[in-house]
């Protein structure tokens, strides 16, 4: 029975795992095997192309093994590769753009919208047009954030340096009227604390900090429940189980895995794609 | 004639552009032929046995357009793949540690050497060993600096936060009675006064700070002259070619290249590997 098969997950490295938290934290009672192409991390810098490319074959490897659906839990294969990913598979295929662009939607009251992801992900343009389809009025005024994501992989999430980046990348919002930042990268909820804090101070107490990952969590547990597709052990306090695989290194993505996870990981297959 | 052949330089992206430039200081009536492996940079998170396999992808084009030898403008490349691509190539193969390494001892006082690298190039151990195998007294401090290369890439090379960054990675080299810090990577040399600032305040005035990269073109043009390798042109006065080669994203790589270089570039082909 297709409910009964996990949720797949799959993001070029480990920033996807915030996802995963997320999911497991909404849906408990659900399986996920999540894969990270950790012998190809990161995508950003690629060509649209390579990116199309190892998607599918991401993909392809969590069909393969059985999943009920997939979650893209990368911004940078959300904005170039979901409609390839859609067209081709037989099954649902949820991105973590589309979700952030509405939590982000509906939270802003100035209809301007700050957007912080890598380079790859603002040149796509990917979130002011899934924006526009949500609102006539709103707009985005998009940021590349090249320096968080080596803080979060170097653990110097709070202090004055990642406070410092922060503030390069929020204070260009203050003049655009911003009250609503999204972090379009999935590595970016692990510096949310020091995020916030500046956006409270940057754009005002008013100001708010959406995690595309956990407005995707909370699409993912809406559209589940609409199709019947929550696993049968729902509701029985049972919990699922996470199982990981990725393309190189297992052993040191473990060790991230946890920090990113909050608790330990025991075992990472290594799988070719 | 071999001697006519340019210089092979490879690098997983652009790094080695500050290579480059130090060989054409050094070497401006030399041909030099770049390239990039710009669609699967960074390697520095990859096994031993991935970096391997790009290199040789790499080392093999060059070979096929035909160059005089290969310098390997790539510390981790240089740490794990010189000695298979020494193996299996029939050309002078150099590679940038053991250069910076002998350049380190020889400036050292204290014999004790600072070493900041990726992760990747820390973890292999390569720059203790040359250090030993040039050596009895002088020991190696490696601490790994993942915030520089995006600083670097994101242009964030002077300020506060840079230098907050630097003192990070310098400051526990002063409780070592460290007196000469080899950049150990090469996107580093452009950080350089930056660098050269904090060491100087960490470590004291007659600290040194040595460009791995620098140290290879030196050696580079003393292989040369001994072996009657250089280019018939030299002492002529009629500069070389630089061309360049990566195996994604052209337009966006000649405009980071400008910067790296200090001059425009006009013309970088897409090959593939």
């Amino acid at each position: 029975m297709r409910a009964r098969l996990p949720i797949g997950v799959f993001d070029s490295g480990l920033g996807g795992l915030t996802v995963a938290r997320q999911i497991r934290r909404l849906l408990p009672e659900e399986d996920i095997l999540y894969l990270g192409d950790t012998a190809r991390v990161p995508y950003g810098a690629r060509s649209v192309r390579t990116i199309v490319r190892y998607s599918r074959n991401c993909a392809r490897k969590l069909v393969e093994r059985g999943v009920k659906m997939l979650v893209v839990a990368c911004n940078t294969v959300s904005a170039v590769a979901l409609d390839d990913l859609r067209a081709e598979l037989d099954l649902p295929v949820l991105g973590v753009i589309e979700p952030g662009a509405s939590a982000a939607v509906a939270a802003s009251r100035t209809h301007r919208i700050g957007v912080l992801a890598t380079a790859g992900t603002i040149a796509s343009g990917a979130y002011p047009r899934a924006v526009a389809s949500r609102s006539t009025r709103a707009e985005v005024v998009g940021r590349a954030a090249p320096l968080l994501v080596p803080l979060v992989e170097e653990g110097w999430v709070e202090g004055e340096v990642p406070t410092l980046a922060a503030e390069r990348y929020v204070s260009p919002l203050a003049a655009h009227d911003v009250d609503v930042v999204v972090l379009g990268c999935t590595h970016y909820p692990v510096l949310r604390p020091t995020l916030e804090a500046v956006v409270a101070r940057v754009l005002g107490a008013a100001a708010r900090v959406v995690d595309s990952g956990e407005a995707t969590a909370t699409e993912l547990a809406a559209f589940l429940a609409a199709r019947a597709m929550q696993h049968p052990r729902t509701g029985s306090g049972v919990m699922g189980e996470m199982k990981m695989m990725v393309t190189d290194r297992p052993q040191s993505f473990a060790e991230v895995a946890s920090r990113f996870l909050g608790h330990p990981v025991d075992e990472v297959e290594l799988v070719d794609l």
